[in-house]
């Protein structure tokens, strides 16, 4: 059982990474810093004669990382009432996979994983995140991945999620059951 | 009054540029299609002594030419549930842009404008792209514009949208409220 | 194919009941006007011993009534962003019938049905209605009942709706799909 | 500085109660269960010469009491992805006391209190429960009252809330928030 956990953040340290930091403080775990890959926006070739062309950036090598885990954590700043755009450039590059030949079971082997989603936000996320906690729910969905569980942190300037004692909670109780998870 | 269309589709003549042909068929609107510009992620320097970066890439002579129209109609496919990775990398720099001297009025301006969303998906997005919708409501909301109206089709496959006559209909009555709109 | 209405409105010719007419004009329906009959809220008894108690009024004759409709469409006023507590009470009293021995195949007689839901508020519904759309597919999910399709009119004033064109193409767009529904 | 609980259950001693005990353990509070007044359905009378007219139930007299307190917790079951009939019924009848001279500052009032929901649901509650604290939100804003916070548990049988640490943790929080808030 191992643990991968995708940041979305373009900022160092800031409060969505540290939030993070919580609840997996000593917790092994592999990070993926989307920031310091180069991924660029899928082109939807769904329907083109030929299918997806391959894509010289870093997209395939790193999916191949991620998806030795079994676990997912989903880290991203709240933008704009969404994931960071760098989550998404990830994310949506999943339809290419799902039809790459190099990854035949990408959905069956996304059906077998874990995910978590921990989100910080500025403008009152424990309401205006909910829309793209859903989002998340129906990705999972449709993989048939597990959404096992999501804390929504508030805050904007740096440090400030220290405050939010209901959030750093809430990762205490994540940090508890991914060592569980772990002990499986 | 001026109509501006902001296509966030990664596909040429796809289903979502279709169903906003037919909204816009007959009014005068200005188009851009995201796809052809060279939009970088954000990256958050909010906090950053000095501030935001000037960056190099298309977005910031994109986004003053948007500016200048009183509409906007936000066309984009329903990728995971969502806006495409291109739409929000371009919504994500407003965060720039909300700083940026060269636009001191950023949001006073776009508070005076209207929006729309057309949005088209393949997997059940009269409901699932519900969300998403809730979340240009949110960014309407933090600007103060008004969210005025949007169609949401279904359509997977190249054409598709032609048999969706629920998303027609409501096309053709967006249609007459933008021709109305610009009489005023 | 047949098809039942289920009114959760407590007046009589309001909105709610106007859009829906547009509906289901020349089309064959029964009639349900919950404001006509009496029912109680459920009392949770799942857990008790014994379970249900049979209580004295008029729900299971009605629920009987309507299950021999195929398509059912749920047609309420939006009271503070969800749907009437009249109507509300006549779906918390399916609890109960799931449990009824009178009704053993409830749930299998509601996966074969087809539903819409008609709704109509004067607060920004088309965008605040949404979670109550949201909770109708649940509802139908929980059945594996399959939600059709629904409109969101926008009304406060008694007759106002009739200013809603576009609401009013939805339900014109819904009249022609429930009349070929019953040609099959 | 006084807190005002609201209790939606139909149910003795079930988990909602018992999730909420968790927040109010050692909080001074004054306990309302609605299940044991009597409260009609709203009639819609908003339109109607004359207006709403007094009704001979137990409603009037529960508001009045209500509104001495200066939070209100909402601890409701989830029943059908929503708040319990029993609840809504008591929240569908605000529309006739907005329209009551005896409550001639009924909107003023709840703008200066604060709100808490405390929900617990059997079917995957903290994402199909969203909705229905979006509908909190949108009912808190409606009258400019902060909704301050909200727990979802996830529960069905008696008594297994106790297992849902995640809810309890969260309880705990909301506790010390309550307990800060009355030193006030």
């Amino acid at each position: 059982m191992s643990i991968g956990v995708i940041y979305g953040s373009t900022r160092e340290n800031g409060n969505t990474e540290w939030l993070t930091e919580q609840a997996i403080s000593g917790v092994p775990v592999e990070k993926f810093y989307l920031r310091e890959f180069h991924i660029l926006p899928i082109k939807d070739e769904r329907h083109t004669v030929g299918g997806f062309q391959e894509v010289s950036d870093d997209y395939k090598q790193l999916v191949g990382k991620i998806m030795k885990h079994d676990v997912l954590i989903f880290a991203t700043p709240v933008y704009w009432y969404s994931m960071s755009g760098t989550m998404k450039l990830f994310i949506d590059r999943w339809s290419q996979t799902l039809r790459d030949k190099d990854f035949p079971n990408f959905r069956e082997e996304l059906a077998k994983k874990s995910a978590y989603v921990i989100a910080v936000g500025g403008d009152k996320p424990t309401i205006k995140a909910l829309p793209m906690i859903q989002q998340f729910q129906y990705i999972c969905d449709f993989f048939g991945m597990a959404l096992e569980g999501y804390i929504i942190g508030k805050a904007s300037k740096p440090g400030e999620i220290r405050g939010d004692a209901k959030a750093i909670a809430s990762a205490n109780q994540m940090r508890i059951t991914l060592l569980r998870c772990l002990e499986k």
